[in-house]
């Protein structure tokens, strides 16, 4: 049996390209002391892959060419060294996009699975999952009758976002690129208006909606959208930065204009960097399996399946062809 | 005797030309009730006028075309009909560019002169310094040891910014127009650092002087630099957003593309509305009168005689021709 690995084969320039990656077979290696051999079995796909691809930031290193791409994961131990993890136990870390993994143990978590499908611990229950909470609830700060706008509202964070500032009472505006995911936003996670991006004008839509302005944007998107919604700002008013989705693709990232209306709406513009919540994961995760055992929160999956098809799922997200959290099956 | 205006001709495209303005003669009117008239003193050249020329915005309206341009302002009571203000009495106001006015006495605040000249209730004493303080204290949150970035710091808000900064501890760095600036700056502002923008690279001098990165930004230029500032945040940061005066005679404000590195310092912006802190002038009035009585603050005023100079006097504003509080003196 071999390790079958999609590897990074050169930084691409603009859009994610399958020619940006490469495969490649390696032998399984046996673990070291402290080390444990994981197979995979879900992949995340996520936006902040695209930047990972790039040189480099002072945020975080980029993906050294050559080897397999970063990625958030799920699988189970088939040999370890230590008393810690055994053989079966079902683990999340960040081995990256590979069949097979040879890894210190300090970098997986260990996951104690409810009837829920273990790729749950990469989206809804993981990352992404922790993103929605923490933003919305740390930084959001929502008070019951404000008004939420999010934009990428069809996406894992943005309609996890959504269905929890239901649950603390919030007026809920999204937009997403299709009728069909705004039907699902309004269907199936309650919320009280969406706008099809692509086919509504957004600006009208927005005073719309929101007539008495935007007391939280939730902004996963960037570009001009996010300088549309700083002139909707009610006073007070909190925009914070989960993402860019729209920008990770373009040469010239997009600056925000209206940046000065932040200022007089006497708003401010913060972000949710996940990591530093990591401490309470656990409390959030039992949180959401209560509201999602409750029917509070509704949660669609997007199974790719082959690891070999990683290229073409990167590429989904970017366009907008997903429906649900883009999650590669891999065993 | 008339009332000498200067009057909105056209809206500018661009920067300011003398031909926006026009002159225009008036009587003096006598005082209704509730009203007094008053003779203009100084009149306060301020970066927001530029603002006030254009059709207006939801924050305020703008000046209309053929009535005297909209300005700071204090002089003292010609003529009364209440008990509450009497003939004498100095006062500071908003009627604009002007010999004359009459006005209700609502829109009016008394000055209780000490040994300071009345045109410093247009400046260090007035809006600019109350904007300097509470934006600083209130929103800046300067604590012992933190380093303070100043854009625009030669102007009236920024060197007040800086040396209320080095009153609460902090490591001062500043950006001006000319080595002269930068001197006096150094000087007599007890900066501990200045770049000449024109004349350094500002990214590099920026890690320089701020080797641990910049906990507080007072931007008052916007552009570019505000986009350079962006990348040396340190984590923590504070981005007070106080004006953008390098945008206000553009066609196209800029946005700055750098804003998701407020994310990742996990920083926040936000900015000062400086009417917000009315309330709480007379304090902070008091304590900046100690400060300059104690030599811990320092002040420089430019004064520009004659209301016919009003228009070129905005103009140097912009071009960054003055050295200290531009104002005019009228009387």
């Amino acid at each position: 049996m071999k390790n079958t690995q999609i590897t990074l084969a050169s930084r691409p320039d603009g859009m994610v390209k399958a020619t940006d990656f490469a495969i490649a077979k390696k032998e399984i290696l046996q673990p070291g002391e402290n080390q444990v051999t994981v197979e995979t079995h879900y992949i995340s796909i996520d936006p902040a892959m695209r930047g990972w691809m790039n040189e480099g930031t002072t945020y975080i290193k980029g993906v050294e060419i050559g080897t397999p791409m970063r990625a958030f994961t799920v699988g189970k131990v088939v040999s370890s060294t230590t008393r810690d993890f055994s053989e079966g136990d079902l683990v999340s870390g960040m081995w990256g996009v590979q069949t097979h993994a040879t890894v210190d143990v300090k970098t997986l978590s260990k996951i104690e699975l409810g009837t829920e499908s273990i790729s749950w611990h990469l989206g809804i229950l993981g990352m992404p999952g922790m993103t929605a909470y923490f933003g919305l609830i740390e930084k959001g700060k929502p008070q019951k009758g404000e008004t939420i706008f999010i934009s990428g509202a069809a996406g894992i964070v943005g309609s996890t976002v959504g269905q929890i500032a239901k649950i603390y009472g919030c007026k809920v505006v999204g937009t997403a690129g299709s009728d069909e995911k705004c039907l699902y936003l309004q269907e199936k996670c309650g919320f009280d208006a969406t706008i099809n991006y692509k086919t509504e004008n957004v600006d009208e839509m927005l005073s719309h909606h929101c007539p008495n302005g935007v007391d939280i944007f939730y902004d996963n998107v960037g570009g001009p959208l996010l300088d549309t919604v700083l002139t909707k700002l009610a006073r007070g008013a909190r925009v914070v930065i989960c993402g860019a989705i729209s920008q990770y693709n373009t040469k010239q990232f997009y600056g925000p204009s209206n940046y000065m209306k932040i200022v007089s709406a006497r708003g401010i513009l913060t972000g949710i960097i996940v990591f530093d919540y990591i401490a309470e994961y656990p409390t959030a995760v039992k949180q959401i399996k209560r509201w999602i055992s409750e029917e509070k929160i509704s949660y669609e999956e997007h199974l790719v399946e082959g690891i070999e098809k990683f290229p073409e799922a990167l590429k989904m997200l970017f366009t907008g062809e997903n429906f649900g959290k883009l999650t590669l099956k891999v065993k």
